[in-house]
């Protein structure tokens, strides 16, 4: 289809520039499945330093990304997931909630860029650096990491910004991505988001 | 992400058995762009075929999948599309809304395939043989067709289905979808559906 | 696998920085299918547009890719598919046989993107902008305009440099190409090469 | 194109029916990079268990597919590339040459999937269950699972039949595959291949 002139406010539009972008994968979540209240814990801890992150990234006028699972629902309807996801007593993980600023994007499956909107729309925002954060290092952030790696992106998967049920293969997928995709796995207080975001800026 | 078991209802979860599906391409939708006013007139035009259409394949229990442009907005929010597209005056479009019951897939392209949900989701409704309706002709209706046959789809985009503001480049690029991929473009009344559906189920 | 440092020759090595490629599709064809003559005569035609293009790219050193239907057959051994198509009597087409200096990429269907090594290897030369030359300009040069221009390459289909079995189909796939996606669709000698590749380099 | 009708032989054909299909991953190797000779000792240690479970499919008479890196060169000629991987002196990988009956698929990245004819070729074969083998373990290994797992097909991965330099993150890259993707990773020795494959026709 053409593109109507909408009146629409961002992230309606796609805007271009992005030197980088920040995803946070599957933290919409009501962990309703076999040993999800583990990853539920896991998933809290980590829900600071990804907050500090999309904070560092607001600041910087830089766009977060969620990639969530469809959980093998096929309506599209962002507000309805993550009704689902918070839909209990109060949750230490409502303060990632998305905001209308933020983009969201739906996967089907473990990979952010596979059957998704992704490759369009990281293309719309001219994001070549990507922050991947949220869970599991050992499925969907391990896939989707490997994804973006053979698209050419360059990664910051911070270790503590990712989590996932099992401390050792968690350890090992990190291993895995550093290794093999030249990723850089620093946690989030070793180095300045600053200091990356003005690195991403002249890479 | 492993799957929660939920007890959301269809089309919250996936279902297999679907011989056929029907999408209906680019419907919702504000005509909010050079050339809408005339593409809308024959949008209402073929709403009547595509309700027909969408009748049938609910008395045979056999899925719709709206598959609509995001017109360059990344919220994956289905109702804010909807409403957007059916703001104004009263709509003889607005008894094509999508329902509760049916798919929803947001494309950012012409092609209901790429960067989209629908290469995971026909897999798992089990769907092989697709009806293709909706707008325009020539640009997303065509693509999504050339994508569905390369995935060997058989397809049936039948001609009072679809339409686009040329009618001889509408004609033309029925044409195409009838020489190169085999596909049946003959109109809802000149077969019927059930017919369609019955050789589907034996295909 | 991580790269090998091998002392192999371009295009062994894929390079950066060209700003545009010329593309030639399905013309390394023994052309042996229903109506098969009839589109080798139209071939044969657009051999010398799409000669002069390759000696404009190569001029200005920039890459030639073929793009070529694997005729249902995946061995990857790109002589043995030239062989099959030149196995004949001389033929005018033969000037065109792919040469160790330019790329070569297999495609198992319409679209020279779907299923094929390109989508790796264009970012890598850093093009950005498509000349498509090759048959038949109502299918695999349909589609693989419709998948070049979703992916915002900018398209340049000249008119006496595509063929097809039927020239009204011709005709409207281009007018198509030109209206949805903005390509250039005028001829070889309406404008020179060399003015569209500085074009093209300082798009 | 519409296909010519050939007199060429298997596997110049797709060919349907096939429950299964063995995939060797990376063997064809000069492995002319860092760390490449301690991997070509690994790799010289699965190749019998590889060649055991070719010889096993053969008698079966179903598929083996060879998917393999083009080490960043686009010519599309495998006879080039075995030559390249073969230049040197007598080779305990020899006997894991490609022969004329067998599929062979280039990849431009680490999985088989990405930028390929892979996700043509598998369903022209019929196949829905793939043994996985061949080198590194904790890369192209475990990406080509990963996106074979998204497109719902069965695995085995056998653990004597893959290989990587780093034992440690071969195991974990085996047991993220068992782990998250329901695979079987058991030792060919530990199962008959006619059992796996007994399984798999009638799965």
């Amino acid at each position: 289809m053409e593109e109507p002139e909408t009146g629409a406010t961002a992230p309606a539009r796609d805007q271009g520039g992005a030197a980088a972008a920040l995803l946070i994968i599957d933290m919409i979540n009501n962990f309703d499945f076999e040993g999800g209240e583990e990853l539920r814990a896991r998933a809290e801890a980590i829900a600071g330093p990804i907050l500090q992150l999309r904070d560092a990234f607001d600041a910087a006028d830089l766009p977060t990304v969620y990639v969530n699972d469809n959980f093998g629902e096929w309506h599209s309807e962002k507000s309805r997931l993550i009704e689902q996801a918070f839909d209990g007593a109060p949750d230490r993980l409502a303060k990632l909630k998305p905001r209308d600023c933020d983009y969201f994007v739906l996967k089907p499956q473990f990979s952010g860029f596979y059957a998704t909107n992704l490759p369009v729309l990281l293309p719309k925002l001219g994001a070549r650096r990507l922050v991947l954060t949220g869970v599991a290092t050992d499925i969907c952030v391990l896939f989707t990491a490997g994804d973006a790696h053979m698209r050419d992106y360059a990664l910051w998967v911070p270790e503590d910004a990712v989590a996932t049920q099992d401390d050792d293969r968690g350890r090992w997928a990190l291993e895995i991505i550093a290794q093999s995709m030249g990723a850089d796995i620093a946690a989030t207080h070793a180095r300045s988001p600053d200091e990356w975001l003005a690195e991403a800026e002249h890479a």
